[in-house]
This record gives C-alpha cells, structure tokens and sequence, in this order.
C-alpha cells in the first residue's frame, strides 16, 4: 500500500510537506505543491480517513471564555455555544477565567495567538485594552455590555420578581444574599430585588458573600442564620448557595417552606432534584449560548445584523420551597 | 499615536502581514519580515498589550473530546485537564461527542486540522481507525485501553464495592441498573456489581437502562418500582440516575434508608447536597484530568514515561442514603 513516505519520497519533500498539502493548511510554494499533487496522483495515493477528510476543508476557531466550568450554570452556556457552532462548522478553544483578569487576558492572547475568527466572553470588563483592541468580532454572552454586542438574561428583572414572590408568599423578614460584587450579574439581580424591598418599604437585610463555590456557600449558609436567626425568607445569589442555605435550615430544623422560604437563581439540573425542590428563577442558559455563537457568526460572516444585544427575559420557576398562593 | 496600519504603509505590506509578524505565525518572507520589523523601529510602533505578549510566544494546542459536558461528571474531568494544561501553557479545542462515533470522528478531524499536538478522549473505542492513524499523541481518559497511555478509575471495583456495601447494610432484593452497554466505564461498574452478588448468591435484578441524561433517569426510576415494588436496595449505574431513583421514593412514600438503600456512582456536586445526601461510589475526577493532561504533556515533550497507564482508585461515601453498619 502507497503511505505517506512513499508520496514525500517521489516528490522529493518532506512528510510534513505532503502532510500541509493534504491539510490544505500551512505555507506551501506553489511548485511544490504541484509536485506533491503530481506523486499523489502518480502513486495512486489514498489518504486515510482522517487524512482524506482534511483534503477537504478546515473548520474555523472561535474563543470561548467562562469564569468556571465547574459551576454547573456554566456548561449549559457553553453547551449551546458548541452545538451551534458545530453545526456551522466551528470549534471552540476554550477557557476558565475564575473571574481573574490575569488569567482572563492570558486565555484572550492565546485565542489570538491561535488565529481564532472570533470570541465569545463572559467578562466583567468588556471596555479593558485586550477587547476594545481586538480586530475580530467580540460577543459578551451573560454579561451586558452598553454598545457591544452580547447576549445576557435580564438579571434585574430576576431579582425583582424573586423578591415579589417572596413578599406575596408572606416573608416578612427578608434575607438578601449578595454575591460577589464584582460580577455584574450578581451585582444586577441584588440590584433587583433590593429595589423592590425599597420600594415597598420592606424589612430586610443583606449578607455579603464573595463566591459561587459550594464550599464556600454552606459557611455562608451557617452565618446567615447565625446573624438573622428569624429570617423567614431568603433570597439567594445562585441555586448552588441556596441549596446551602436549604441543607442548613435542614440541620436546624426550620420547615421549608413553612418556617423559611427560599428563592434560588439560575435554575440548574440540581434545583429540581432537591427535596424539597427549589423555586427558583430561570436563566434560558444552553438557548443564550446558542444565541451567542448565532451572533458571532453573523458578525464573523459579515452578515447583515438585526440585534447586536439580545436580552433573554427569565422567569420564576414555582417549586416546593415558597408557599402557594391561591391563584 | 503609531498605529499597526502605518507600519504597513511604510513597510508597503498589508496590516495582516504586519499582524502575522507580531504574532509570529503564519508565513512571512524573510525580506518582508526585515522589511517591516525595520518600520517598527523607525515609528516607533508600540504594540498594544494583547500584540506586545503575542509577540513572544504561542501556546500550543490539545484537543479533548469528552461525552457531553452537561453531565456533571465531565466538567470535573475537563476542569483537571485545562488547569494542568494552563499551567504549562498549552490550551483545548474541545467537543462534545454524545458517546456518537461520527461526531467523535468529525472532531479527531478538526483537530488534527488545527495542528493540536495531542489529544485526549474519552471514546469507547481507543482502536479505532481515528485513533491508530494518529501520528500525535493520546491519551485515553475515563476510559481503559488495553495497550495504549490512559488514565480512568476502578470501575470494576466500584461496582465490587457498591454490591458489598448494599448486602453488609441488609438489603436482600437488589436491583441493579445497568447503563447504556456501548459505554465502557458504564459496562464495568454493571459488570462488577453482578460479581459479587453471584459469588454471594444473592438474589437481584438488573433494569437496563439506555442514558446518563436526567429527563430519562425519571423515566427509569419510574420503571424500576413498577416492575421491582419490593425491592429494597439500588445500585444506580450515576448519581443522576441514583437522584431520580431517590425523587421517586419519595414520590412512593418509600422511607430511605429505612425501605429502600440507595447508592450511586461518581460523587458529583449534587451528591451532597441531596436530602438525604446521597451514598455514592466516588471517582477523583478532577486529578485524573490533570493526570491525563500531565500524561500527554510527557509525551509530546518526548519525557520518560514511567507508567502509561493510571488507574486511579475508587471509595465508598458512606452518606444518608444507606444504612449505618457497627463498625
């Protein structure tokens, strides 16, 4: 059988030569290339699969950024992302950023390194340098950006109906959880649902905490209650430290929801699985990455663009850990 | 304020000649390459902060196939691969296969077309024309291969281990769900399992079931008690199905652990957070990424290898879900 090393020795090239041409990727001058084509020819050469596949065409890099994929949020987003871009022929390079911006702007250098065609990028900082001076399209996805393109869910809005929910199911003691303030979606859903507490002249209060990491959540689930040890309804920054704050009201044998009442955010697989399950508010996370890598390929392929910045509404997911309401 | 568009002016070369020299990637003469690292100087030009570190190296390409990123187990094992892989300045393409062949073969394809220097999957076929007719390193993971470098645990002895721990704490009817068959680790944990409850002569049953994903672990939960009423121990082939297995015996009024045992199979997140929490066979996956990640890291660099192939050890979480034993 015809190999490689037979075409590279009558062309008289090297393997890695033969191996570009057939890649169709590469600097090969044109005289060589002909000659690698002649022997190919000559030889009766039939590349292996794999290899008669890469004759054929190369699919394009895109960047994708997440602050960290082990917060189960995360890969609904990046699911979306993948399987729209692997129907147009895109793959991903792909990054956790842990929120860090060193380690935020090494993974962008690298996309770039890598000649990526476009990135997708869940930042909290959509103006710094290693954006704005980029020349390939950019689209921040769950993360809002003021005159770029992104695709984010309406946080404020999320936190105003957790907070409505909780008063119209009878909380009169309400808990606010606060994530870490540096990122925006926190920081908008807090947002949200403080206003409407203002608003209507509510008593609440407000627990900072600095983290979505499951260990770090259950220590804020124990100082919560040993703070407002007579809150009886807690607004949490996400599901994974509202399942916290569910497992330490377990542990202290409050009811829930009759005691306390709690209110998640994001609504992943996890949430529904809980006993008692969740209520909580959707995020539509694996139909945003979707949108996003839609978006980056009409700004990649120059198409015409009918909305650089696409909001997704979110909504209250009713479970068992509020109290009905007579409808 | 020089630009990148003078220095191409005055280099007489397109901006994207000029881009290719500072990234340095891609083709570029010798004269052209002189021609225009001569008009940085005389400008001046001071590239910005993403251009200046491009100027100095490129980080190189993995590829890493996994099943599906939403499973909860995989973010684990992708999170251990990119961290080592970071920290030693390589970066991931990365694809979801959904355990089918032709996407495992469109995305070995495109990887190899982005010149990845190695890759790392989580396929059932390590023998696969794909794989043998690679000429760059990879490396099996959560996945045994028989000859060739891999990383993946005991599944074998976590079903071993799974069947022991459900007869020590009493149960007598054991079902046994089986998971999808064409899924090696899935096969083994099964495998190992119906071991020991035929060495024991215990009397079980197996319900086979076809997926990982949690819309059809309800579907298979509700089967498994329609069909075994009285049995009063589960080994779940993964924690979602074990979840759904738990949700669904809470639907029966079933009291766990006192009626019903429950164990499941990788300890995810969800696993702890469950009321009860739930006893589970746990699997490190985040180390055995980054083993993996380290094994192909020594093989592209051409180290000594001393073992090229892991297999890490498995261990019994004794939670709430399965009954105490004297110890």
């Amino acid at each position: 059988m015809t190999t490689i090393k037979d075409v590279a020795k009558q062309a008289g090239v090297s393997v890695a030569t033969v191996s570009r041409v057939l890649n169709g990727n590469g600097y090969v001058h044109e005289d060589t290339r002909s000659k690698v084509e002649q022997s190919i020819r000559e030889l009766n050469y039939t590349p292996n699969e794999v290899a008669r596949s890469l004759y054929k065409r190369k699919s394009k890099l895109i960047g994708l950024l997440l602050p960290d994929i082990m917060n189960p949020y995360f890969p609904q987003l990046a699911r979306g992302v993948e399987d729209e871009m692997q129907e147009n022929d895109y793959r991903l390079i792909f990054g956790n950023s842990d929120e860090k911006k060193q380690k935020e702007m090494e993974y962008i250098q690298t996309f770039v390194q890598n000649n990526v065609v476009g990135v997708i990028s869940s930042t909290n900082d959509p103006e710094a340098d290693m954006y704005t001076g980029l020349n390939i399209p950019v689209v921040f996805l769950d993360r809002t950006s003021n005159d770029r393109p992104s695709v984010f869910a309406d946080g404020r809005e999320g936190g105003r109906i957790a907070a409505q929910e909780m008063m119209l199911r009878g909380s009169k003691e309400i808990t606010v959880m606060q994530g870490p303030a540096d990122v925006r979606p926190a920081l908008e859903r807090f947002e949200g649902a403080v206003e409407v507490l203002e608003e209507r002249g509510a008593a609440y209060q407000v627990l900072k905490t600095t983290s979505f990491s499951l260990t770090d959540a259950e220590g804020f689930a124990y100082e919560l209650f040993r703070q407002y040890p007579d809150t009886d309804g807690v607004i949490a920054s996400n599901d994974i430290v509202a399942s916290a704050v569910l497992k330490e009201a377990h542990r202290l044998e409050k009811r829930v929801p009759e005691d306390v009442q709690i209110i998640g955010f994001d609504d992943i697989l996890l949430s529904s699985l809980l006993a008692p399950s969740l209520s909580t508010i959707h995020q539509p996370a694996y139909e945003m990455g979707r949108a996003a890598a839609r978006l980056l390929i009409e700004l990649i392929e120059g198409q015409h663009i009918e909305r650089s910045s696409i909001e997704f509404p979110v909504e209250f997911m009713e479970r068992q850990t509020t109290r009905k309401v007579e409808s």
